[in-house]
């Protein structure tokens, strides 16, 4: 038996990702922007012993968007206040290398980690929308390659910045007035293609090193700058088969970059839907299913697309054929909705409504869900799972109901073993560049 | 009588703003990075009713900057943690237009805004160091001109951003569907010099309607910008008639804009030591005074300067011609410092020692310190202060013993009258501009 244990993050989205969630008569319609609904779920999962909360976010909106986005908190400052608020929790926020700058990026997530004792996370994403451009002062919205490229530089900047002081370089010694020891803080002088970048940065690492790096792009490019660059994947399948794929895929990339398989952790994003028996499981499905509307589907599916209008198509028909549309924005995402659509031969009104009420497999009755997990964390599909609300109790149901099962089975903790992110997820800290290199 | 009342702002800045205050026996060392540290100042400021936490910020450090700049939070990251444990007090973060994104400002002021039932407010300043290009890809630093420019173009982007949404654009009624009016969401479309900005913002305006805007600068363009577009200004004067004299001309500025002299506070910034006798408040300076060598106090001083090594000149020399030097940084400070020794014949040691350990004026008992503050207010030289520590106990020595007084003379609330920070400051909610222009 391995010691390894299940890991879970709880993936905060106010009032749902879906278009119509809000309407469901115990959603607070404006829980994406109180302070008090992020507590309370951020107290539930904490109590569920959760690894992380993790703000999914975007950067571009118009009037089509779900409502969630339209009317948002910022990750970092979500993240920041909820830190003082809980205890052992990690706090991943997602954040985009497409528009925003590295010496920005590495203060504020070394300032989250600092005051969170250790906690930080960092989703990093490139940007799906074209039209984020449009809001950051720039002609256009680099291709879906350029902004992996980006995205590499800027990452290894922002490393770079983390490593500016080395773990002992404060000595605050006021006998002898020595503050820190000039030797053991270091500017990077990166010149990039990107960025050029002095330094040194004006935080100093936590006791976790680096916040853990989140990536959630699935693409092969996204692939490959996880399997180079990230502690962890946020990814999302369907199928065990397809999970167990990208896991193995994703390990004998990092394997390849010299890396050990367990230096990157799978989390598969799952929507549990669980009741007391199978019919009370489905028909709280059925309660956020029946809120959505045929044009909501359509408007929620033309995002993905580079916000195309489907309305235009017959809903009967076979999903039409809209050529390479989306392969710019978020192409894993939309290869796959286009090669399901092919091969089961499925209508456009069947895509709309599977693309924005996902049924998942993991509904059912507690037991039922644990199994699933257990499952899918054994037969090499997952390290662990990024929990998504879809119904207004689907955190605290998860908690009461599953999260005791898993605890039983010894596959989940009943404890934090630490008080960092990288401790509870069992990532090693990473040794400063500098000190490493004198030894 | 007026019943205009007194306001207070509490600076808070770790080890302080001095090379050595941190050899203080009572300073804990890691407090420019000690969550616990800043939660136990801002109990402090709220329970002495200040209407606002305040934290500066800056954006380049190497080996001889100040303990402080060195390794400390980052201004929205710590003031959205402080937001979830405070309840009444502003929140008002420090953060440059001459290294920043407007669509990333708007937002995350707005989410602070927001998840603080109301309570931020941003210090807009124009960073005066010449290092931060070379943290942020940036081949220079915009001239001291151009930097104020950009700031003005900056901060109508980030104002119009925060309109996105009108007040009533929300309906979120679950009966029929409808979330928002799309009628009341507004792009910007902005199209200027520096920033083409599209629009809309992903968050809404919470219940103060914008984020208060201080402006930390002093020059003519400082005070130029302040009396257009700013709430507030934090500015810096030793003597009565000169912060008088400060003070007239901002808001004489502000009424020339079209605008009500209230509409601007002036808010100087004071370092009060107060003891229960005069010895006691001199012992406490004679305390940090003698904490600073004559080489530390030279590096403080350069890093007005550019960084310019004083080192180099004769300590008991008069203060050395550096001709130009410190006019493209912070130059009404440096500019103040030149004519101060030319005009006082002080030596570069004088000068050195002054800058790096100000006394000020407000030093001595509770009664001395509560009427210069009360002369300053009700003599047209302030509206409100904002308090830094010199001394580690400043902020507890002066809510116990000076704001009683300030409460007893009635020039001083004694309970909050507002929980948004506009209210407390007695600023009206900005009408929205898309709303206006049906009015
Ligand atoms: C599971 C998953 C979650 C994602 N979450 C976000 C997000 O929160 N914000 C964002 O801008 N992009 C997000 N993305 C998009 C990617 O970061 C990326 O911009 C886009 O998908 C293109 O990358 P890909 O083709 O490699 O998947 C997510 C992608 C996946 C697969
Ligand atoms: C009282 C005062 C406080 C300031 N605080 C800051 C600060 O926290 N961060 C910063 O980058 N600049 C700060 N500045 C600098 C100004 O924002 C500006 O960059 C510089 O002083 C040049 O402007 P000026 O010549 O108009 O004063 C401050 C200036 C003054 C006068």
């Amino acid at each position: 038996m391995s010691n390894r244990t299940l890991k879970l993050g709880a993936n905060l989205s106010g009032v749902g990702n879906s278009m119509f969630h809000w309407r469901h008569p115990d959603m607070p319609t404006d829980a994406s922007v109180s302070l008090s609904f992020y507590q309370e779920q951020a107290r539930i999962a904490e109590q569920g012993k959760f690894d992380l909360l993790f703000i999914a976010d975007g950067l571009y909106i118009n009037e089509k968007s779900n409502p969630h986005f339209l009317n948002r908190f910022e990750p970092l400052t979500i993240l920041s206040a909820l830190a003082a608020v809980t205890e052992k929790i990690g706090l991943v926020a997602t954040l985009s290398t497409t528009y925003s700058d590295p010496f920005t990026v590495a203060r504020q997530f070394g300032s989250l980690d600092q005051l969170s004792g250790g906690r930080a996370g960092w989703n990093v994403v490139t940007s799906p929308l074209e039209g984020s451009a449009k809001n950051f002062s720039k002609a256009e919205h680099p291709a879906h390659a350029e902004r992996y490229q980006i995205a590499e530089e800027f990452l290894e900047v922002v490393k770079g910045l983390w490593d500016s002081w080395e773990d002992d370089a404060f000595v605050r010694d006021k006998a002898s007035g020595i503050f820190f020891t000039p030797a053991k803080l270091h500017a990077l002088h990166h010149r990039g293609t990107y960025f050029s970048v002095q330094g040194p940065l004006n935080i100093a690492r936590s006791k976790q090193g680096h916040p853990v790096i989140f990536q959630a792009g699935s693409s092969d490019s996204g692939k490959d700058l996880a399997a180079k660059s990230a502690d962890a994947v946020y990814t999302a399948h369907e199928t065990l088969v397809e999970a167990q794929r990208f896991y193995q895929e994703v390990k004998a990339r990092a394997v390849a970059y010299g890396r050990l398989p367990d230096d990157v952790l799978i989390f598969p994003g799952i929507q549990p839907i669980v009741g007391r028996t199978f019919e009370e499981a489905e028909r709280k499905y059925k309660e956020i299913a029946e809120l959505v509307t045929i044009e909501s589907a359509l408007d929620y599916l033309g995002r993905y697309f580079e916000h195309h209008d489907f309305s235009r198509y017959e809903l009967d028909a076979p999903f039409p054929d809209i050529g390479d549309l989306g392969t710019n924005s978020f192409r894993s995402t939309t290869e796959k909705i286009k090669q399901e659509a092919r091969e089961q031969n499925l209508t456009l009104r069947e895509v709309a409504i599977r693309a924005s009420t996902p049924r998942g497999s993991f509904i059912g009755t507690p037991e039922y869900v644990a199994d699933l997990i257990q499952q899918w964390f054994e037969a090499g599909a997952a390290d662990g799972f990024n929990i998504r609300n879809v119904v207004p109790t689907g955190l605290k149901d998860f908690v009461e109901l599953v999260v005791p099962i898993l605890q039983e089975r010894g596959i989940y903790r009943t404890a934090y073993e630490h008080d960092t992110l990288r401790g509870n997820l069992g990532l090693s800290v990473p040794v400063n560049r500098y000190t490493a290199s004198l030894a």
